[in-house]
């Protein structure tokens, strides 16, 4: 149904299809056919992208493919998942070889270096939105769910808080003068896949922080059926996010998303694990809270902040 | 990121979730984990359908729900795979309680009755769009290709073609009077699943008819590397078509798309073997031409068709 949907297939994509003997059948046919590993669970996760909603309309279309694919990397990521394949479905207003060929790059750029083998697709006449579906597997009971916090875990994050966030906030004011890696982590995050991977066994519970980490943090401790204490002196804001006041501070690294970091509990017994994966991913990770029996986040803070901000918190403090 | 996205996954998808023990985390993770078949290859497949390109503007949330799982039904169909899985993404302009409501009776309508699970989604801020991923399992080495047919092969379709055609239309004429079975067939397709599934073993290639007998068949012959040899008599053509004229029937009969019935090849040796799927299944098959060696399509026909028509079949005659 989608005008010239195979010929957009062929010409951009199926080219850089590269051989898999687990590939039955890759793009080409109705479905495509492949042989997963009996010894593991599948991993399934889908995310889409909307232009002008979930990237600004100006990015370009090997950041677009880029992000589309590393997002939902970061899914497989906080599961503990080892992405092996990906389905791409493309809704775009007019073809565009220029535009086609350069998300094409972006795509195969962040699949090759993840070795995901794209295995199907659909290209669809309509308003620019990307939908990518990944599959990875995990071996079995080894998957890193929301819900496994317990009281007493300590939470952590991984990386700096606030980065996609700042860059997004200096786009729309029109500053010319943003800092590189603010933009390259708004349009190209890099999923904590390594670390996702070696916290199988150790994390109680995961999520990648794609909403923000009030929410995200929230939706971890509702599946979990827990609470949390977080010091807020302790989340690893970006370090540009001391030069604004507070309010904003906060509302960038905690209350905006965008920066694909993990935020994981851990049992204390893990405690010395954490230094070696640090070491290995060369990657900080903070200590920022514990999770406690009583729902809710109580927030604690010598911050001074705005009635405003800490109402948007949901604000509790001892 | 999307506005209000889990208020809506719980409200209106999670609470008809059911139980099935190779789900092991459905809706409400970062991904949704299963167990595999580990005798059988997996089939999977995506498709978007966009408001105004896909389907009217018009159609009805339960309608557009249904249609858009069971276009992915029909390529499980055409490969011989049971679907078992499917995963939701939906893009819409604002969160409308009814609209939602009525899309999910429409998704678990069809989802039910081929026992397929939804395990995940997303939802999205924007241009109305659906993009559905099935996944499905097929003992190994019985999926059907586009890929397998060969020279002396029998072309066959299954049941009336150019119903949703004619629907549509009807519709676009603003004609009141419009065959019911023509708008259920344009809004609630059937899939030939149980049909898919007998022909494993049996057929050399299939593929669903999704965007007309013309261009499915010519995805069939190239990936088989073939031609074929077609008597436009034998199409079984919806009876209604007979009403208007040759160029028109033909159109909607042949070149136009969304009736999702199977176009297959059989070795002759199995002819006999059609009488039973024919008979199980209380569903016309029809044969319509021959696979032949020369690459192309002749179009045999006592039709008056006007050159224009001819050169849209690309026809050739001997």
């Amino acid at each position: 149904m989608a005008l010239s949907e195979f010929d957009i297939i062929s010409q951009y994509f199926k080219k850089k299809y590269k051989h898999n003997t687990s590939i039955i059948a890759g793009i080409g046919d109705d479905a495509a056919i492949v042989e997963m590993p009996s010894d593991k669970f599948m991993a399934v996760s889908t995310d889409t992208l909307v232009s002008g909603v979930h990237f600004p309309k100006i990015t370009k279309p090997f950041d677009i493919a880029y992000k589309s694919l590393a997002v939902n990397i970061s899914d497989m990521a906080a599961m503990g998942a080892e992405p092996l394949y990906v389905t791409l479905a493309i809704t775009l207003e007019h073809n565009d070889d220029k535009w086609l060929e350069d998300f094409a790059n972006g795509f195969f750029s962040i699949a090759n270096k993840y070795s995901i083998e794209l295995i199907g697709g659909d290209v669809s006449r309509g308003p620019l939105s990307i939908t990518v579906q990944i599959f990875g597997v995990v071996p079995k009971g080894q998957q890193i769910m929301r819900s496994g916090a317990m009281p007493g875990d300590t939470i952590y994050v991984t990386g700096k808080l606030g980065m996609a966030a700042y860059g997004l906030h200096m786009l729309n004011e029109g500053n010319d003068n943003i800092d590189k890696l603010c933009l390259q982590r708004l349009n190209r995050p890099e999923p904590r896949l390594d670390i996702g991977i070696s916290l199988r066994n150790k994390a109680t519970a995961c999520i990648d922080i794609s909403d923000g980490l009030k929410s995200d943090l929230s939706h971890l401790l509702s599946a979990s059926m827990a609470g949390a204490e977080i010091e807020i002196e302790q989340i690893p804001f970006y370090n540009k996010l001391n030069d604004v006041d507070s309010d904003l501070r906060l509302s960038l690294g905690m209350l905006s998303g965008d920066d694909y970091e993990l935020c994981f509990t851990l049992n204390n017994k893990f405690s010395v694990e954490i230094d070696n994966i640090r070491k290995e991913f060369n990657c900080e990770i903070t200590r920022i809270g514990t999770i406690k029996e009583t729902p809710g986040i109580v927030w604690n803070s010598k911050y001074d902040l705005s009635d405003e901000f800490l109402n948007s918190l949901g604000y509790l403090h001892f």
